[in-house]
């Protein structure tokens, strides 16, 4: 088992068939042998969501040497579930997530596909990050991504991650002066509709609007790297309790 | 405005016709204004997943005064962020999730449309519970979690919350000891697929699984409270930085 290659899990939520995800798969590639397991088509904003009225299908539709492809018609967390406990022959030593179109800074990580796969990659113990660049674009130039993406993995294949932490890696458009560690932005999407009609004049709203940065000049955050060119790396923890408000709230007669 | 009632949104994620959110509407109505504004149907396991490529709908099904129930067919945040956006002309002094029908304990706060609807209402700065029974059955009896909302509903309206906190409540069955505040149970789903054939003898997976618990001897988390006969309350954070990784992964040379 000794310089065993490392075993690499790609997923995301913009399906198999986008650009971002085999930009990732590429750059993996040059780190271990590579295995794709991602949603059929388009399962943004999906958090973490998972499929459990309806069965799963997966198959396989690409196998070369070191790398292979399947696809899947659940969400991005059902994609890494199914690998995780029915496909994948020994646990990975990486899972990467991405690369979305789009980013993912702030709040969105609540909201993300594609972090919700690092998200559930964490649960299983794998050392997950998920990448975004900030490029909503179809043919978006992930080049300068895939960088920060083999730089970042190898980093973490060597290092590892704290039990419960992933990472949520966003990359600005053109050139990036560097990777910066950063908190989570603090904000929320405000205008959040556009109200429409349909064909028999019926009220539809379509999900639209704008970020609202409650800290524009807090130095240490993923919107501030971004703005000022830098790739921004936020650790992130899946065990969401807030323990500074137990004390306080331990007071309360209940 | 002095001795206005309190306006009350409540939702869920087993859908507007569920015994669950009639259970709740019922015992919030007590405390004030009620606007149920609930998916169409079944939305378990919707994490906070948004609806970005489909137009939203909603409808008005009920009113009567100091009660109005909206249907919408989004996922539990859709219905959050479409009430908050679109269709009420205040802000509402708490959100209440559920009565879901199942547990939402331990990791299940990733996964739950339950919780994620608690977490939109947190994002909105609106004091929010997701309140959760340990019955999947659909005439599961509420009774009991009716009161332990009603109070601590009470409690949340008179104290706040903090900015970014939102509260995950589950309740055992049977008779309930008392409320104790707990943090997140670690641990994970095991075994989490049956592999069954379709009509034509192709492979589908249905989820199931068990939940393996890290932490049996931990009497400060939410499984140990509730396999003790208390409902358990963790609050829930919707910063996801992991701080304490921070400056440890600042050293790494990236």
């Amino acid at each position: 088992m000794m310089n065993r290659r490392p075993l690499i899990l790609v997923t995301n939520d913009d399906g198999f068939q986008a650009k971002g995800i085999a930009s990732l798969a590429e750059a993996m590639r040059d780190l271990g042998d590579v295995v794709v397991f991602a949603p059929d088509t388009h399962r943004s904003g999906m958090s973490s969501a998972i499929t459990t009225a309806q069965p799963l299908r997966a198959w396989k539709y690409k196998e070369e040497e070191g790398y292979t492809v399947y696809v899947c018609n659940g969400t991005p967390s059902d994609c890494v579930k199914l690998a995780l406990n029915e496909f994948m022959d020994r646990k990975p030593d990486l899972l990467v997530s991405g690369i979305n179109h789009g980013s993912n800074a702030g709040i969105s990580v609540i909201y993300s596909g594609t972090v919700g796969a690092a998200i559930e990659g964490c649960v299983f113990d794998v050392p997950s990050i998920a990448f975004s660049l900030c490029d909503f674009t179809p043919d978006a130039d992930f080049s300068v991504t895939m960088e920060v993406a083999r730089k970042l993995s190898k980093k973490v294949l060597e290092e590892g991650l704290p039990k419960g932490v992933c990472l949520n890696v966003n990359v600005p458009t053109g050139d990036v002066q560097g990777v910066k560690v950063t908190t989570q932005t603090q904000g929320k999407w405000v205008n959040e509709y556009h109200r429409a009609k349909d064909g028999g004049g019926r009220d539809v709203f379509w999900m639209t609007g704008n970020f609202e940065n409650w800290e524009e000049e807090n130095e240490n955050n993923d919107e501030w790297a971004l703005a000022n060119g830098y790739a921004a790396v936020v650790p992130v923890k899946i065990d969401m309790t807030a323990y500074d408000f137990i004390p306080r709230m331990k007071k309360w007669v209940l």
